[in-house]
């Protein structure tokens, strides 16, 4: 087969139009939404690790120091709209940069990095907050629930094995058992969140640079705790995506136990429970109704969550150990809204329980 | 025990604040977004039906249906915002017929309904019009293959066994294998349809009711095939949910073996098949470098609707065979986001299946 | 670099210790326990094939079959330990013809096939009689339920939604909609047997061979209603397996929803239904308790069947679309334990329901 | 309606026969195959305790020891056969223990527990070991593989992002980045053994027991670190279970990732690696082909723990926060086999990686 080289003949321009519409265009909104103060966090560390080790001499560092805040001056990124003349939001701020700086400077703030590691640590600086955030709530319902059950620690309750009255006990006894549950769970996110904490900066695409980086420099101003070790994994590794989803999960499978009880125990023959008028709502057509509809939210909802949670790792399962766009952006999106869907799990359940009424 | 009935002192008002907030308003939102031309389409076939069959009178029905086209006239939902007066948007709309029309009139368009039977309408006339473009967009590829695999017919590429090279065979050979995979993952889109075809209106909340309501001519003026027989059923049988994702996610479990054999025969050492210029991404730091990046973004998509598919079955894992909400706004619309993902695999598959060259 | 063929100085020897246990005795016991009928029988119409379209000369597949035969009468597969001296068990019979016949002879009877297409056409053997086994059984539920419901179709029973008390209805109009769910999903699992009865023998490898094959009539003798055309297909689309799955996850998926409402129902506060002492099981110290746990045990049985059902779909997902092991021996296996706990489920559940009591 | 109590019609008797086979004897079953040590030790150390304490008279006490070493003397568990006549393996001890005993003295060593205490110690029992092996497994695949790393610390090999040819690096760099996952991964099963360790004993059903019961030194015989505090904990949260089993899913879906990288390096146009004969098989009739067949194995051997993983958290969700079926037996066996899977992986792959060569 004398075959000839297809490169020769192809005349087609990137990207095609199909694939702006269908990937690069959502990839280039979800940066938008999410990540737009972190990438800027990113360069400034980045470019004061660089002038600091003199990389980059302090002159074109401040240069590019007064771009970047040129640009951001300049740019409101909700208003950008991809248009396909560069790949992602990255290039968007490469070329701004080259608008406003001589052609050599404005490659320069790439000095030792690459998306690879950029990418990466995007997406930490977006988990960290979100699993503080929710570790928080779940700290808020324990102690709601610790209130709840030092004041029932006395109130007679039916305890049920097998779906039927068992045992007499107190509200408090049972709530303890679920407030030890919560702060197990409390603990595997503080676990979990260990390795967001350790900075992938410095990997650049794979193998670090030639340049004489300070990989812990940039961690400490972007707020990490460490940098993470290994180059390759820093661009490779997901195991800290896997590791905070699967942390989430476990809270609101947990979590759903405790709701399926408050919906048995509020239901109209057991009447363990009193719900008050503020959770209940009414009937359409049947208006003796009294449903205690925010505890089937509260289920469905905390269902939602163990899913979006498993989906992320559902997603990376059979990819290779390499960078790739199976654990990037719209996967982490994705991961997202399990926190968004969570916190509401979490801010109900708290305002509910305390409400209840033996 | 003597103890006094809560309800005598509970001074609580629906909503409370935090349900409000976390779940009321959401739940609105979703509905405003995805189910209003469906209410409206519902409250015109079941106010035709109502006059058609004397259980309103001609002159109650046209005030009815004046002051529906006023309000929809008058109100934009897109620009409402959820303030908690009432609980959801069916009863914000009926509060808008109060204002409009005599008391006694208003609350007759709801005769012989719920929002039990008026729900699941809205989730099956959303989820058909999303099956049907998605099953086109199929019947598309399917198309665009079987062109590729006519003009490929004579050309020879490797196929594999256990990854290795096994035995020569032609591109149209491979091709046509998957198109019969394509095939009947169509007819199972097609056979799931078959259940959402049928209305549940005139189930009223559980047991119908006692007007003689003419549940085929609701039907008929939806759209629907037919009614769905059993009113119990209508409300508490969900498997057009899960039969509609479980043909769903077949789709692209599938189709993420194909994409797998693309990513594998376009890396670099393997070279079987030639990715032009309009799909292939370039590196950030490593110029030489080609990536045929919207075949890992089809990887990840791919997988992305099969767990978003599956997503709506584990919601309702464990549930009861009732009413309930674990089946209604919030999971359809977690599912609709499936074929939102699902639409853009297939979209750009289409588009690039044929740009690629052996 | 210079480097040397490493095959040169490769002394290892096939199989490696480790190897042999953890994957090849397993596969072997596997294929002893679950497929060796299949296998007798696809030898059988392989052979009578070869010989009716003359690719083999009636004297040789004559010598071949009664080979064969003196191999049953003489080796008892359940006695087989695997030792390492061959592959697998089709190797096995391989050296075992070979030893009662002409060194010509034996190889002949694998012409035109390979392991490839003889794997699914073994899979699909063994998953039809379990499909037809638990579609049977799921009709006898049906049936059972249909007697039920007409023995209770003027019982009065509650109906929920939301948890709550709704309104009076019939017992015999709720088992009428769960048996409208029942029937779609028998219809679901008919559907998905339709794959199944397609012959992949003749495909051989990948591309059938240059033997003038006849596969229908292969098909044929092995009870198939037809081969499945493209030869790739026969070897490398699994839609077989992944429909059929899914088909079976959503039977259990339905009924632990109904499950769930025979648990409320039960419970000792409800009472709506009477579990018989014959279905009722004590506690160890609470003398008083009268336990309904067959239908805990219906419950996590049908998660149980669910989750082995998704299983097989996990493994294949990300996998190529191609003759791999991901789809063969133990995911095979694994999956027959769905068909196994599925059916004690609706062997039980058609023994309990009708001995309920309203 | 005047409603006759139905139990006073009751005649039937239990088990019912399709129950008997259905769940009762694969119950038993399962316990004879995987608990009777533990049964065994929980017996000891109960009574050693109640003997300690005084609760029982040590002429009693030692009349049960030596009861309970005359069974396990004169019945071999394995010889044991379902009959009906007990409801489960419990009830049968205690049936011979009262054969052997007077009669009062045969109920006594179930002074202050339950079978729901005991449950969950021996799902405990039965974890702690399978925990320790897999724990211990990994540690040797780590210590294989930095070995490796160490070997392989200045061999070049091309690292890949998306899928192509990137950047040259060291085998030992990419492998060291994989011992950094697998010792965060061996550090989530230290943690989650950390509540494998807490002990159930002395909960008995629910609430404990008026018997001042040594909790702690039942905890200390059974090799327990600590009893659990809370009781309705001990045999309602099982988090123990569900932690566990996590940790175990995401050491094999980060490992799946390595493995993917090794199937792609061995295919033959990549040659990154060669893979040793003793783990090449080859094809039936395609003779030139080396399979590198184990690599595909370790693939799905690794989906399928995980999927075995997630299996025993899919069973659990949405059930209620008590003592019930749902976790106990059925479940727990179907999750050892994701040990006997996994452990499977683990072996293979230290023996494998070691035997490549760049």
């Amino acid at each position: 087969m004398t075959k000839t080289d297809p490169r020769a003949s192809d005349t087609s321009v990137f990207p095609d139009l199909v694939y702006k519409e269908t990937v690069l265009r959502p990839l280039f909104d979800g940066a938008k939404t999410h990540h737009v103060q972190s990438f800027r966090a990113i360069d400034r560390a980045h470019l004061v690790m660089l002038a600091e080790t003199e990389i980059l001499p302090r002159a074109t560092a401040g240069r590019i120091a007064r771009a970047l805040d040129a640009i951001d001056a300049e740019i409101d990124p909700a208003a950008l709209r991809y248009d396909g003349t560069v790949e992602d939001y990255f290039f968007l701020i490469e070329a701004e940069l080259k608008k406003r700086l001589p052609a050599d400077d404005a490659g320069r703030l790439h000095t030792g990095r690459s998306r690879n590691d950029i990418d990466h640590t995007l997406f930490k600086l977006a988990l960290k907050p979100r699993l503080d955030h929710m570790a928080g709530l779940l700290r808020a319902l324990i102690t709601a629930t610790l209130d709840l059950a030092e004041r029932e620690k006395a109130t007679l309750i039916v305890a049920y094995t097998h779906g039927q009255p068992a045992q007499p006990t107190t509200f408090g006894h049972y709530l303890s058992a679920a407030i030890e549950v919560m702060l197990r769970d409390h603990e595997r996110l503080v676990q979990a969140r260990a390795l967001l904490d350790l900075s992938p900066m410095g990997a650049a695409a794979i193998t670090t640079s030639g340049f004489p980086l300070d990989r812990a420099r940039v961690a400490h101003l972007l707020g990490f705790a460490a940098p993470l070790q290994n180059s390759y994994g820093c661009i490779a590794a997901i195991d800290y995506l896997t590791g905070t989803y699967s942390a989430v999960e476990l809270v609101f499978l947990h979590l759903g136990r405790l709701i399926q009880d408050l919906q048995v125990w509020t239901a109209f023959e057991v009447g363990q429970l009193y719900v008050p008028n503020a959770f209940v709502q009414i009937s359409s057509i049947m208006p003796q109704k009294r449903n205690p509809v925010p505890i089937e939210h509260l289920r469905h909802l905390s269902s939602q969550t163990v899913a979006r949670a498993r989906m992320v790792r559902d997603i990376v399962h059979n990819t290779p150990f390499t960078d790739m766009n199976d654990a990037e952006g719209e996967t982490n999106e994705a991961g997202y809204q399990a926190f968004a869907t969570g916190e509401r799990v979490l801010g109900l359940l708290t305002a509910l329980l305390p409400a209840l009424q033996v």
